[in-house]
């Protein structure tokens, strides 16, 4: 489906981009599938760095994510933070006691000095995952929320106060000093790449951050392969995190349509492909007017198997 | 037995000086024990602030330490460094996910700006300690091993090594530029210093590291209190810990003696009275004519009571 040698390149957020991710992990070979994740969401937190996008990708494609709780480790027990509770420590970022050693892991080996890629790198290794995975940049961007009880640092509004304050809008802190992973910029560049795929994750605080790293939008138009985005709007709804409440505060049509018509208005002309759910295929005229071809599927993944058709799915308009 | 009002000071490392300051804790009143603890040994590991001696000290005077491992936490569990140990990261520093919780709290107040006595102090009234726990200075002070493996950061010989390679002497960084805890300064300078009890740890890792601090010993001087001092080394047998083997190593006698002349040499004329165990009231006389009153009695703490007896009696040498 996609020729030997050849890599697919996804871009992702947390949750549903790991979705889909995984899905395209299981039917791609591993050198076929690298993943550029958004590290807008990183964030310093009681000494440790702690890259939540990163840690879902990892988890999800090792097969060790906790499908229960939707983040974090499965099997995992909460020693370190019962004791920290009782310290009266700060206990609403939830660090299980297994998610602790990753982090612990992380920390040190940025403070021996290895760049976030290589400890990325490294890690997959270690926790068995064969696909890329890539941080979206080397240098450090840090998604500020703008809201109605004043700029929340991203953690803080999504987790702290579980997205309660209405979004006014983002700032991506460091952003205009980043670079895109110099390991994107090379795939980008050769003739290695096949195609893009941007995961059903949330516009705003994961693809934008990537979008938005100074170079990222020339050097995808540049590669000039096929780039297919998936709605993470299903029915006027988000399957998983705020982005459909986002949408309303930002007095945005909570659609696939909306969604289509922002990626069209800030990177024009990136979007060959926009592929939305059956659900919402009375939009699909409409959505073709921001010049994109609009391919209508069963986005909805909850089974395995999900996952793998939604990704055969999109490789296939990748072929067309 | 101690005036009301008055306080004792004592200097601790930690296993061995934490047994007797439990029992000094039992017999005094809260506001009349303040324990200046070595942090010598503190160390940066996988990103968080430790201080075993301080640790060691709040846990065992909370009631929570780990009587069977002889550190850390009672009731522990060890998820954080089974995922860390699958990772391939560093595990022989062992903290247990209870554990972590103190050291990520740590951090986190220090990196907010607090200072390591306030740390401390916040830790302690948070873990339920009413005795005042005070590190030996705010100022960072690392003990260096010189070693037959050439030089060792405490830890990586104490702990990684288990104290295999022979010793040839220490080495204290920054102290020169440390100042003794402020606290303790005001302590030593008023009224309310009772006496000052040595307890019975490590003379060359513990209690150097402490009476070493530029202006330390001046002002125990100063202070003219009675200066107490408890052997660590029992019939030419550390109870706990390297003591003995370092002595060997550094060519002393392995002998109550050895330790009493260490303090008449380095710090002259410090020591009032000096506590041995009635296993070598033969080395009594001897041990006189370093300058001290030799008191013998029962110095092995196996009991609850037993460092409460211990305890006691310092207190009457104080009293004499």
């Amino acid at each position: 489906m996609v020729a030997e040698g050849k890599t697919i390149l996804a871009l992702s957020g947390g949750v549903g981009g790991a979705k889909l991710a995984l899905g395209l992990a299981d039917v791609l070979p591993a050198e076929g599938l690298a993943v550029m994740v958004n590290t807008g969401d990183d964030f310093t937190h009681l000494g440790l760095h702690i890259s939540p996008d990163i840690d879902t990708l990892l988890y999800t494609l090792a097969g060790l994510n906790n499908q229960t709780l939707g983040w974090g480790l499965a099997g995992e027990s909460w020693q370190a933070m019962d004791a920290l509770e009782s310290l009266g420590g700060e206990t609403w970022f939830r660090l299980g006691d297994r998610d602790l050693a990753t982090h612990l892991w992380r920390t040190q080996a940025l403070a021996s000095g290895s760049g976030l890629s290589q400890v990325t790198a490294d890690l997959a290794t270690r926790l068995g995952v064969t696909s890329t995975v890539y941080p979206m940049s080397e240098d450090s961007v840090r998604t500020v929320v703008h809201s109605s009880e004043g700029d929340l640092p991203f953690q803080h509004y999504f987790v702290r106060r579980q997205c309660e304050p209405a979004v006014e809008g983002f700032k991506f802190e460091g952003i205009e000093k980043a670079r895109p992973n110099p390991a994107i910029q090379a795939l980008l560049a050769s003739d290695r790449l096949a195609a893009v795929i941007i995961c059903p994750s949330n516009p705003f605080v994961s693809v934008d951050p990537i979008l938005q790293i100074p170079g990222m939008v020339d050097a995808l138009l540049e590669a000039a392969v096929p780039v297919v985005a998936v709605s993470p709007i299903v029915a006027g709804m988000a399957i998983k995190g705020p982005a459909a409440k986002m949408m309303a505060e930002l007095s945005m049509p909570v659609t696939a349509q909306a969604v289509a018509e922002h990626y069209a208005h800030n990177y024009p002309g990136l979007l060959d492909h926009f592929v939305i759910d059956q659900s919402d295929v009375k939009l699909a005229t409409d959505i073709g007017r921001t010049g994109v071809k609009v391919a209508v599927t069963s986005t909805i993944m909850q089974s395995r198997e999900d996952k793998q058709t939604l990704a055969q799915f999109t490789l296939q308009l990748v072929e067309s």
